[in-house]
């Protein structure tokens, strides 16, 4: 009996795309006002799903307050109030788009979370702009 | 051709998350301030989705009307304003936690949709924490 | 230069509308489901008004961390996963409505936040019902 | 390394749901209120899901402007402000309900979008009611 | 104690806007597209707020059950799912621009609710317009 | 007859808070996480209130397309991906809190928006916290 249980959070981080490889007309053509060398920022809104089977005892697929501690250690107090390019380390050579944001984020929870479950991680960037990614 | 349509619905109800087996020293640190034994409450907000393919007479994969009144009947009038530890028998051997009740909101509209349809379960509990369940 | 700036916050509780000088039955009429014996409950959503001018050192009209702390201590410790009728004090005698919880509220952070302030409480009992106090 | 990313756009319209060759009465059995030959009218909520793998030179699984262009250009501009059943030829013979106007949706970006792509549409005809359609 | 309670209602339709007056030149100058000689339409989101004094005995404003039943009847039941400009009496002379929506919805409700009450209509016409009107 | 119409925006930048006559310790005790030298940023959500009369010819208290384009030309063109302390002259000198952006907004709408108008400024920083400000 499968289920997917999901905890919401949020971080506020500054970034910029750029490829420092390209000109910057290139980087301006590609990544259009992103690629603001003064940065720009994000209220990111994150929704995490685990998917395993109920503990019949507890009625728990997971506690809650334990997936909710992850969250916040790995990502909640890695990236909020930071600024992705500068201040955290995946960034330094990878482009935090929120495709790579949501990468990152999913192999930080996979390297805490039991193997015997599946992680779904949904990343909205805007209120129109998200990305999911589930390691596959 | 399939697809999903998807309907939603909410209740209100107070439970508590609670073993008897246990003492109450352990159900307090497994639940938590869910163990209160005076009970707290949710705003239930649920979705179900229906897959399944098109009528192409009439366009429609299932009546929404048919549907909002199987999840009024069998969940609404059921479980909303109502303890759901004391007053809903599915629960009185089995903890509330919102992965059971996915599980039995689940069960029950089983019961009541044709089986040429495949049901999901969306059920949050807070703005925060939510759980899918599809049977399988 | 006057200015109102907003902190959301939520709580979940148990509740139940009763008025014990009335009979089963005039409290059944009155309050219909919600008089139910065996509680009932809400995901309680608020948001807290403060209404003042900026200072122009800061601009800040309140230090918003402040602010979240003092809802925290007085209205999240003392509400949430509790039972009002039965866990807090002020709704021993007074029926948790919505319109009463928004002025215990308001009473609380009253005697917590300065007097150069106003104060306005909005709280969401469902989504669909709201209530708005500013002491007047 | 497969994501998916989404892309949210809307667009208002009038329709009616009916079909020519029943009765009156029969449209207005199966169809109910939204038979009304004067017409009614939704603002669709509308989330395109496009999934594949990620350029790794960008960052970017695809181009988001370029698929709010295309978004723009074949359902906004097409449908907008329009009556379905009247003005858009897709539903000259095709009733409008959400299920094919989705379908006709997930049809007009396929023919944009390149076929390495898959895409999902979600169309929200009222805050209670949608639908997902993936192409299977 | 004068606080403001609120509910929440929806409802469906289509309407133009249009002055039979003027050219069609001008009506599409003034109104674009809304001017559509075939209708668009909207799901039209209202709160309606009543303020007054609490009564202490029931701890109510007013009744939300029978708040409930009034927007039923004054305006759900007369705008879901109709052609304003068709089939609404008030918009046969007046073009249902959602500042004038606004203003029946007030006018019918003050028929219905008690004079000791102040009634606010708030009502969106998209998610990013909308309209409130006090009958000041 | 007065009302008030609202159109929503959104922006995203970068900012800090930080005061240059301070140490960066009092920086730090004063702003927090917010005065992170390397920026931070957030997805502004606008909310713009416009008060008058009604135009009876038209229905229209403003031209909302008009109101449109005001706030595009005059905060989403000006804002939008931008560093708030770097880019935008307004808070060259002035600390970019949620406060003293609400009042550039209102400004700056208001010397674009005729007399005849009152305008409020609604502006979320987060989900959570939000000012309201309207030239008094």
């Amino acid at each position: 009996m499968s289920l997917t249980v999901y905890r919401k959070a949020h971080f506020n981080a500054a970034h910029r795309l750029y490829r420092k490889e390209w000109s910057d007309d290139k980087n301006a053509k590609i990544f259009g006002k992103c690629s603001n060398p003064n940065f720009h920022g994000h209220n990111y809104e994150l929704e995490v799903g685990i998917t395993g089977t109920i503990d019949p005892e507890t009625g728990f697929l997971i506690d809650m307050k334990l997936l909710k501690d992850i969250i916040k250690e790995e990502i909640e107090d890695a990236f909020d109030h930071k600024n992705l390019n500068v201040e955290v380390p995946e960034f330094k050579e990878l482009i935090p788009t929120m495709e790579n944001i949501a990468i990152i984020i999913w192999e930080k929870l996979r390297n805490r979370i039991e193997q015997q479950f599946q992680i779904t991680v949904k990343l909205y960037e805007t209120p129109r702009n998200f990305v999911i990614y589930n390691g596959n």
